[in-house]
This record gives structure tokens, C-alpha cells and sequence, in this order.
């Protein structure tokens, strides 16, 4: 094991921030260190926060990350919305704000760049992520915006998803996308002390409800999951223990209010995936994608190694000429390889 | 060539809608008809048309097509907005202004299924695009949602690129993504009759003038695009003839107002990206991201026929276990393979 990757199980800060940045440009040390520190993963609870930008998302992980702290976790914060105050793009309310966590040594605070390559974000996502769980973090925050493949690709990292909505938001039915309640296991009404939050939650409600009377199954990187999506309040008997009811929660993150309910319910959310084996198969899906990743770079590699550079711009002339097809010019391509 | 391709390229609605189903299923049909289609593609205006719920944008994708359709141009939509009226997603109004366009031969409406797997969405939204080309269509919108990654991938199918913002969303500044501004070549201020257009077209303006000074290299799949990124009303003179700076224009979907302006506008950006050879460079980006999917594909395609089933299961077992590192599993696979 490399002495960076030794230090920052050692705890070292300056260590860790370091590898952060190797890992985040996929430098050959940061791979070598995330190989020798992945036997060190596996334990943090990786918590996924996701909404579109007015919600108040950034100060609500800012209070989740404050609560667990009381509770005596350590907490690293991984901010991938670029309107968070985490990644620059806050306003002063919010700047004054983040000072809570500033000076605490049980709090680390990483902002990604967002990456325009197919893939590159969640893949960097998760080898920040997977160091922070070897460094010893007990709780990871995953901050992300919106409902784009992105965000359900690194809400695949999580073992939960919170999805934070906030009333008055123009129409709160169209707010809230199909994609991002797909992905919720826990919804929260942030700024729940403004005007509109009875209807925000009908809202949420009435669609939960309609996603409610049929089970839904999907799929997840080829393993079929089965999950219900309903909610209400009070909460109804649950037919099946094995399955998640997502539930609705209200907040006021500029106060606190409602969040020690909130880190109750992730909790819970935790301890559901712990008890019926979810927590493995979403661990699984999740190495599995990892594991495709890699592979597929892997390969990519051997080919554009095996043929000098000018065949491939050959190719990508004959395509453009319309004279062959992609498909046809992969079939040989890969012959020529051979 | 197949009697079903065969049928799309003498323009019978029913056979292209057919095909466009087993295009988006990737049936081995859809592959061959792509094939042998491909030839006939590379003639439409592909116009992306992205942006937050609220905005109007259906309605304005809508009108835009009613306009291409008195200046005799053939419109496909092309709709992967989960809260669009063409997918599903509407109120009554939006149903009944969709009306506009039925029964018009001139347009033909597709909407796209959401699809979890990496870089699937964009790959059926590519294909579907491809037989709209080839089915002769001079102008395919593609109507899209949010910020997120497969935004950008399928705003990176576009040749042009529009970005709808609408008055009153919450903060206007937060409103705006940055990621969004980066694929913008054309920004809209729908619902310019509302309350708060000002403020509105004032932050819009202010952000891209914050981008303007320095003018971004950016990469695009290897090869890079200059381009700036800055407008402003009046225009101002544009130092660089080759360098496409985005404007704003303000538009009311519901009445029609500012679009021919807009359609104007776009027609512009085509000339331009046909000039600057810009059109050249963004088809060739387009297809070699293609090219290198299929390749992905095809080489997974052959690994794993080369490998039982349960090698597969035992590595993923030895990775959960944290035995051996996904990228350590890929280098004793590939060994094995060879």
C-alpha cells in the first residue's frame, strides 16, 4: 500500500484531501490507492440528497450532516450540484451557514467538478466516495440536482435516496418528475413554514398514491428488485415487511425543524435494507456497474492499442460519408483486430 | 434493404411508426433497418429543446413546429420529457393545444420511454432521430427535461440547441444550471407576459456576461470546439465571425408571439454551423460517440460469450467480499479471455 493511501487511513486530513483530488482525475496513483484501500470499504451509509435548485437541499444536508454528527458519526459531505454552496454556487445566506461545519474534524467537505464524459462523473463519484468509506466516514452525503441519468446513476450509489422537494415552487405536480420519484425512499417538503406546503404534499401524496396499488418490479443492472412506492400519512399497514413504504417528511433546514424525525427515518431506512438483504443487492448492482465500467475501459484500451490512430479516423471518414454504417464499421473494426 | 425501411423511405406513417418502435427496443430488425438507412441520413436540422418543468417548453416546441410547418419544412418531435403533453405527462390545456398538430401529415409525434441503462436513452433517441433523417424529415425537435447528464448527451444529438427558461420559477439565478448554459446556443424566455420577464432576462444576461470575457475551449469528445458564450440586447458586434454568441429571445407559446422571430434565429444558428464547418465538426463528434458505444457493446457482446455465466457471479462474489478490487477482477478477466 502506498504511504498516501496508508496516511489516509492513519486519519490524516491533508492525506486525504490529496487522494481526493488524485482520485477525482483518475491519476494512475489514484487508481493504485483506490485498488489497495477497497478491501477497507464497504461500511459507510451512503445517503443520496437530490432536488432541484431553490429546494433549500444544500442547507437540509447541512443540518443532516449536523444531527449525525450529534449522534457521533463521522460525516463527509460530496457536493455535485452546481448551484450548492458546496461547489460555489451559493448565495451569503448560505456561505454563513456552512461555517456550522467548518473547524469540526468529524466533517470533510469535498465539491466535484462536473464531467462532461459519458460516465465520468458517477465513476468519479464513486471513487471519492469509496475512499471516504476506507477513511473511516460513517455517513456519506451525496448532494446532486435534478432528475437527469446522472442523478439516478449516482443515486445508484446510494443506499438511500432522499428527493427534497419545497412548496411554491411553480406547479408542484410538474416539479416533480417520474424519474425522481422512482428513485426516492425518503421524500422531504423542505421550507415546510412557507405558504403552499399542505398542497405540495397532496401533491406528492396523490402521485405516490397512484404509483401505490401496483407493486412495482424494475430492474436494476439485471437483478429484479421489488419495491412499492406509496405513502400517507398517517403511514398504512405495510402488506409486505420486506417491501419500503417511501415516506413524506416535513422540514425547515434554516431552523433544524423536523430533521431529528428526518435522521429517524433514514435510520429505519437503513435498518430495512440491513433486514431484508437489499442492503447486499444494492451493494452488488452497484459493483457489478463498477465492474462494467471497468472492463469496458479495459477493452477500449487493448483495441485502440492494437490499431494505429489513423484507422480510426479512416473510419469515422467512411461513416461520416455515409459509405458504412457505425455498426458495420465496428463488425470491422474488430476483425481487423483480431 | 427491408420491405419495412423500404416502406419508411416512400413515407408510409404506419411502417415508420413501426420501425421507430423496434428501433427504441433494439430489436435485431431495428439494427439491419438502421444499417441500410444510414445512407439516407444527415439531411435534418436536429434542434434540441431542453429546460425545467414550467417553462412551457411543450407548448413553445409545439408552436415552433406549426411555424416550420407554413414555411413547408416536414417536423418530427421527438419528446423524452416525462412532464410533457406528448409523453404523457399534461393537463387538459396542453392536450387540447396539441391538437394543433394532429392530423397533419407534415408532423409525426414520438415519444420516448425513460430507460435506466447507461447511455440507453440516448442511444434509442439517436436511433429514432436517425429514421426520422432518413424518413425525410427537414426539421426533428427533441424535447427534453432538466440539467443532467443525459440532457447534455442528447443536447450533444442536436445541432442546435435551445434552452427555455420561464418568468417566476423560484430564484431566477439559481433557476439556471450551469451545465445548461454550456449546451445553450439559443436561450428562450417563454411566458414573456408574465410577471418578472425583466428580472428574468436580467439574470440570464448577467450569467452569460459573466462567461463572455474569457471565451471557453471546451472538449467535445476529443476534438476541440471554440466558442463563446455571451449576449446581450442590443447585440453586440461580434469580434469573431466563426464564434456563435447565444441570444435571448422572448417568446409566448400560448399566443405564438416572438416565435417566427425565434424560427428566424434558428435558422440562423443552421447557416452559421454550416459556414463555421461547425455542423461538419458536431456531426463528426455525434457519430464517433456512436461509433464507440457499438464498439463497447460489441466487445462486451464478446466477452461475454467467451466465459460461462458463473465466472461472472464468482468474480462479482470475490469483489462483494472485498477479496479483489473491480479494476483487479477486470485484469484477471481479461487474462482469462485471452
Amino acid at each position: 500500500m502506498s504511504q498516501l493511501a496508508q496516511s489516509v487511513l492513519s486519519g490524516d486530513r491533508l492525506s486525504l484531501a490529496r487522494l481526493l483530488t488524485r482520485v477525482e482525475n483518475d491519476t494512475s496513483e489514484g487508481r493504485e490507492a483506490l485498488d489497495s484501500l477497497f478491501a477497507h470499504t464497504g461500511k459507510a451509509h451512503l445517503i443520496g440528497v437530490t432536488g432541484a435548485p431553490g429546494t433549500g437541499k444544500s442547507s437540509l444536508v447541512n443540518q443532516i450532516a449536523l444531527s449525525f454528527r450529534k449522534l457521533d458519526k463521522r460525516v463527509a459531505i460530496v457536493a455535485i450540484d452546481p448551484s450548492s454552496p458546496f461547489t460555489g454556487g451559493a448565495v451569503l445566506g448560505d456561505r454563513v451557514r456552512m461555517r456550522d461545519l467548518s473547524g469540526d474534524q468529524g466533517v470533510f467537505i469535498r465539491s466535484m467538478a462536473s464531467r462532461g464524459s459519458l460516465g465520468g462523473l458517477a465513476q468519479a463519484t464513486s471513487g471519492v466516495v469509496q475512499v471516504f468509506d476506507a477513511a473511516g466516514f460513517d455517513v456519506i452525503l451525496i448532494e446532486t440536482v435534478g432528475a437527469g441519468q446522472s442523478e439516478v446513476d449516482i443515486a445508484r450509489l446510494a443506499h438511500t435516496t432522499l428527493v427534497v422537494e419545497a412548496p411554491g415552487l411553480g406547479d408542484d405536480i410538474q416539479a416533480i418528475k417520474a424519474g425522481i420519484l422512482e428513485i426516492a425512499d425518503i421524500l422531504v417538503i423542505n421550507k415546510a413554514d412557507h405558504a403552499g406546503v399542505e398542497s405540495a404534499e397532496r401533491a406528492l401524496k396523490s402521485m405516490l398514491d397512484l404509483a401505490h396499488p401496483v407493486q412495482k418490479v424494475f430492474q436494476h443492472h439485471g437483478q429484479t428488485l421489488q419495491t412499492s412506492r406509496a405513502a400517507s400519512d398517517p403511514q398504512p399497514a405495510n402488506p409486505n415487511p420486506a417491501l419500503w413504504i417511501p415516506s413524506i417528511w416535513r422540514t425547515v433546514a434554516t431552523t433544524g425543524s423536523g430533521v431529528p424525525e428526518l435522521i429517524e427515518a433514514i435510520q429505519e431506512h437503513a435498518a430495512h435494507l440491513r433486514q431484508s438483504g437489499e442492503w447486499f443487492m444494492r451493494e452488488r448492482a452497484r459493483l457489478s456497474a463498477e465492474f462494467d465500467l471497468f472492463t469496458y475501459q479495459a477493452l477500449m484500451e487493448r483495441l485502440r492499442a492494437s490499431l494505429p490512430e489513423s484507422k480510426f479516423e479512416q473510419i469515422l471518414d467512411s461513416i461520416q460519408k455515409r459509405k458504412i454504417s457505425p455498426r458495420e464499421a465496428v463488425n470491422v473494426l474488430l476483425n481487423m483486430g483480431r
